[in-house]
């Protein structure tokens, strides 16, 4: 192959697919086991061309893609592949540089370093934490619940029943029992329900999966004080919201904590994955990490080697699209995007709020709305199911207090007034169908 | 920016990388924090063009990169991003896929099981495994582990001393105590030495870190069998040999694992990060990994989430890497790789058995050659030292029954016999220094 004509045809590809993400129907109108159906079961003898990969992208595979890119994409936590970032991959692969020490790769090394630092600037952290790149907050959880049990000798791992899966994921992995905390009606987590016997770890969110609550941070950073437990923080999706001093508030008690994840790869407008985790206790990850053998050995002072601070030893060039976004963006750039979607998803919850019918089911801190329509559990499962079957927009449901709910979380930086309005009006009309 | 215009710029760029690696010195010649300090301290406020990352990629990072895509990077395992391998990764990042259940990304998820039957076909694996990938060995070590944890209530992991550093990492890190077992003169895991007293796991390496020697895997598994042990075989590097019949002998008992991991990005021309996973017990990695929430039920068969196998909930788009290197390589493309490294380390043996003052420190069943000058270990410490700064090749050294060694590693695709003997007359050249 040529990799400059079949570049060309890449680049081309990708252009014309950001340009036409409005006329894909969001959800992939697939059913389970069709992809794999329409594909060769075993692997070619020969070489194929290039060429008949894009083919096959287009042809076989593109239905059965649910576009998170699509500025109609409200699901989960949306993110954003921006322009810099999917050019940084790009260099990335080029030069398939494998961190496994300082020596293998100094300017991946040193520029995690940097961008780190960067963001912290950005966040308003306190100076001096210690700051590398997981692939997913599940990763960069894991590495600061293992650092807690080899600081603490605790044995439980503690956090809000609102928490991310990943969190009793991440727990159960490294050998802490899970304890789920209630919440309280705003779903914080309950201060008066929190038990932190044998607590290695409390794990507080900010900004929680299903309605973007806010754990009280300061309460629980005395509470881990008094107790000898590490505070971990996952502000995966709400953390980036910090970039703008109006939300400086739920930064609160932050600047305690012993580790914090924020993932880049959410909402800082940088492709997956790139899950930052921070740490004011670097040495504690070294302590449960940092194990090496002669190979590896090359002299260089050891707290170079990032591999030493969480459980991966290869590691990509994940810096590169970072550092990519945050220069193409810039302090301004970012605030602008936050901003916007945060205006977008209050002005879709006056909406909602204004409609006879329709009602908001927790508050709204950042850019996700959880809401009902005034009907059962079932009509509004079969509301969203319309919805997302339409292919105009794809929103994502929880239950919350035992009911129900929809979710509409606004996090892709093309997403536009124009594209919650056309959300908006096709779940008025599925739901008057 | 225009993603069109920055990114024939961008393409520019990793082909003129491409086309010039010769020419770059392998080995960075850099200080610790000397691409750090030639950077800003603090983000832009502003938006900068891309053409500015791109500058400073080239006049302040590209010094302090070891180019792992050079043909003569000859240190750790050497991998390559092939040109459809690199392509695809722009296709990952425009696309920004995230995998967390199969409704979010259906033909990521089936793609990935596909591609995963692909490779197992390829190498002669047994049918039905169940496969999926991770971003490093590290990773998919730890799911086995926990796995094996799960599954068997033992608490010991059982390795050779010459297995990689990843698999103690893995190891401590759910829970499990490390046992390392001495190895016999041919640097295999030593039976006459191994003891399975509570093992939960016995992981064989075919391929080790040091030598790429392979463990005795046949036995290995009757030794499980008896003990009730999960046996994981690490087969990151040379498992892809397996593409050629002619090393069959080394899967010889690998029919027999419960799990099996092979990076693609190692030996199989794929970019980082690709580590695949098999297992015959997929039940066992659901067990250790299957944890969901309101959020994510979908309603489909669990069984499609590949998140329940492992540490991750957001999972990239890799297979489609993986997929487009298969296809533009074929079965016949990967066997001539894997030959010709075959090939061209044998040569580079027999030019060293040959050389009086130089010795062959280890049997080299791939591509991996261990070998020495007659001399003091400082004497070659400094070898390695003098070859590695010329930048002319880059090599990694290690320990072998106590006696510093130096290694070479064919694994790049672009390495050619002309590289090898240039790697050789530095060599040569620096030792009579």
């Amino acid at each position: 192959m040529s990799f400059r004509e079949d570049g060309q045809s890449t680049l081309d590809w990708v252009a014309g697919y950001l340009e036409r993400l409005r006329e894909l129907p969001v959800m992939a109108r697939v059913e389970p086991g069709e992809i794999r159906r329409a594909l060769p079961a075993s692997p070619p003898d020969g070489p194929e061309p290039f060429a008949a990969v894009l083919r096959d992208l287009e042809e076989i595979l593109l239905p059965g893609i649910t576009h998170w890119q699509s500025p109609r994409f409200f699901g989960y936590f949306p993110n954003t592949a921006t322009d810099a970032g999917i050019l940084a991959e790009l260099l990335i692969a080029g030069l398939n540089v494998v961190a496994v020490n300082w020596r293998a790769a100094p300017a991946s090394t040193e520029l995690e370093g940097l961008t780190l630092d960067w963001v912290a600037e950005l966040l308003g952290l306190p100076q001096g934490w210690h700051g590398h790149i997981e692939d997913t907050a599940s990763v960069s959880t894991i590495a600061a619940l293992a650092a807690a049990r080899e600081a603490t000798g605790g044995r439980v791992a503690v956090f809000s029943e609102h928490a991310n899966v990943a969190i009793e994921k991440a727990a159960r992995l490294v050998g802490l029992e899970p304890r789920a905390v209630p919440v309280d009606d705003a779903f914080r987590l309950d201060l008066a329900e929190l038990d932190l016997t044998d607590a290695a770890a409390v794990v507080a969110t900010v900004g929680t999966t299903g309605t973007t609550a806010v754990d009280p941070v300061p309460a629980l950073a005395d509470a881990c004080r008094e107790a000898g437990a590490w505070l971990h923080v996952d502000a995966a999706y709400a953390g980036a919201a910090w970039v703008c001093p109006e939300f400086a508030w739920s930064r609160e008690g932050v600047e305690r904590a012993d580790s914090l994840v924020v993932n880049a790869h959410k909402w800082l407008l940088t492709p997956m994955d790139c899950s930052l985790l921070w740490s004011r206790r670097p040495a504690d990850l070294q302590r449960a990490f940092s194990w090496w053998q002669d190979i590896l050995e090359t002299g260089e002072d050891v707290a170079l080697n990032l591999s030493d601070y969480g459980p991966a030893l290869g590691r990509r060039f994940r810096s590169l699209k970072l550092w990519a976004v945050l220069r193409c963006h810039g302090r301004a750039g970012l605030q602008a995007t936050i901003r916007e979607h945060v205006r977008l998803a209050r002005l879709f919850a006056s909406w909602v709020e204004a409609e006879p019918g329709w009602e908001i089911a927790a508050p709204y801190p950042f850019s996700t709305v959880c809401f009902r329509v005034d009907a059962s559990d079932e009509e509004n499962e079969a509301l969203l199911e319309r919805v997302n079957r339409s292919g105009e927009a794809f929103l994502s449901g929880t239950r919350l207090a035992g009911r129900q709910v929809l979710r509409l979380a606004v996090g892709n930086a093309r997403t536009t007034e124009d594209d919650v309005r056309t959300a908006w009006e096709v779940l008025r009309r599925e739901a008057a169908c």
